[in-house]
């Protein structure tokens, strides 16, 4: 084993177990990186854990998803790690990555820009798919390739693609709220215009319903819950998922909850039974 | 009925129930004042329900308990109301009162100044005891005179000191790591010299271990959670709380739990004992 390349900048007991804040030198993104950490009980004991990979969405960073989801207590209960990293690069240092909270700084998107001035350092998808679970379990008592993803708006749309992409390296998946498909929403198409160049054709690696339409399938099924009064349904298209994941022959749990919103209020109701579909999915 | 005084600045479904910031103007601090409020689902029908009231500690404001506490999913399960104010007044333009973390803004340690120029609008401890449930109870579906107080460090000090000034106001009582004896540490020193311009005989009515030394009980039990890592123990005094409890024929379940700090993960990992102690005694 290399040398550990995490540096422990916070430790708390929480549940039993132990959240620890930890940042490193990322090869991907060629910058610090922070990410959090949970692990239950058992892990702390030293007994390698399944983990799930917990991706927030714009504006959001690795803090957000474990202080308001409240999903520990239910990771802690299953015995399964929680993994929530930050949602871009920090410090890039790329004119104009602060102006706008849907491009740049905390709007990485979960995937590998190829345009510059982005594409030095914007390398979520990479960092996410490859170096960060490969790091994890090599430091961590995580259980090799024994993995779980769920995510919360862009983020939520990171889980889908991840998971929709490589399915045998992440077994289980659901998302809150996804950007179901983001090369047609106004979201994703300032994405394509800065990150790729305005070349579409990338978001087939990044897009759930275009991995869909693409015959990439997950042994799912994909637990998606949404509010019906979620404020951005028309960027979330969960009806498009729908429509993909039927003609995809995709298994998909689609749930709409009368009342809800695109908030972490909405995320920490439901938190509940994607922690419970994680756990039997990887236990 | 008089015309309802509170503004909903913005409203979110949250475990079958509903979270509602509200903002409304206090007679008692002179100023705007803001409070969150959770309703279990049957009060949104429109059951009066039991409140507990949540009182966060020094930094914090009307969001974080409720943020970061994880109480929610367990007021939902029991039909109990939660009730979040702020933790001081915002705007008193009191020279300095944003120097320090301890003093000023988010510091108002549930108490009435008495000294200039503080005593004008830093009187948090009448808006707590009396303004606030009062205006709740007319204006909300709340169970009349029906309420539990709980709180985090200096909060937890005002859950304490609040319920053993008014046993008969305040029904359940329980801390997460209290302040338990502020005239006798440092924190406190600061807020005598400030607050009380140095007359420490105002303690008197705010620190819970003098209140139990005047007989001041509670039918109780109080239930206070502390751990053991806690990095401020040498100035929350829990073997005070303890001592002046065993003096006052006090029931006091005071459990102390190993390897937890200060923080809201500590809290979230025994908040659910917490409401289960509320709703035994409210419901």
């Amino acid at each position: 084993m290399t040398a550990n390349p995490f540096t422990l900048l916070e430790s708390h007991a929480c549940c039993g177990g132990e959240v620890r804040f930890l940042s490193h030198q990322s090869r991907e993104l060629g910058l610090p990186a922070r990410v959090n950490l949970f692990l239950p009980e058992s892990a702390v004991a030293g007994a390698a854990v399944p983990a799930v990979y917990c991706l927030a969405g714009l504006t959001c960073d690795q803090d957000t998803f474990l202080i308001k989801s409240n999903a520990i207590r239910y990771a802690a209960a299953h015995g399964l790690a929680l993994i929530a990293p930050d949602t871009s690069p920090r410090g890039a240092d790329v004119a104009g990555e602060d102006e706008a909270y849907d491009l740049g700084t905390a709007a990485g998107y979960y995937l590998d820009a190829t345009a510059d001035p982005w594409a030095a350092h914007y390398r979520m998808g990479s960092y996410i798919r490859k170096e960060l679970p490969a790091l994890m379990e090599a430091h961590f008592p995580l259980k090799a390739g024994c993995r779980g993803i769920m995510g919360h708006s862009m983020g939520g749309m990171g889980a889908l693609a991840i998971a929709l992409g490589d399915a045998s390296a992440w077994q289980t998946v659901s998302a809150f709220a996804p950007i179901s498909a983001p090369a047609r929403v106004e979201w994703g198409q300032k994405v394509t215009k800065a990150y790729f160049g305005g070349y579409e054709a990338e978001w087939g690696q990044y897009d759930p319903c275009l991995l869909l339409a693409a015959g990439k399938t997950h042994p799912g099924p994909l637990l998606v819950d949404q509010g019906t009064d979620d404020e951005f349904l028309d960027r979330l298209r969960p009806d498009l998922l729908e429509e993909a994941a039927a003609k995809a022959g995709q298994a998909l749990m689609l749930r709409r909850h009368k009342g809800y919103d695109h908030s972490y209020w909405f995320v920490q109701s439901f938190v509940k039974d994607h922690l419970a579909h994680h756990a039997k999915g990887l236990l």
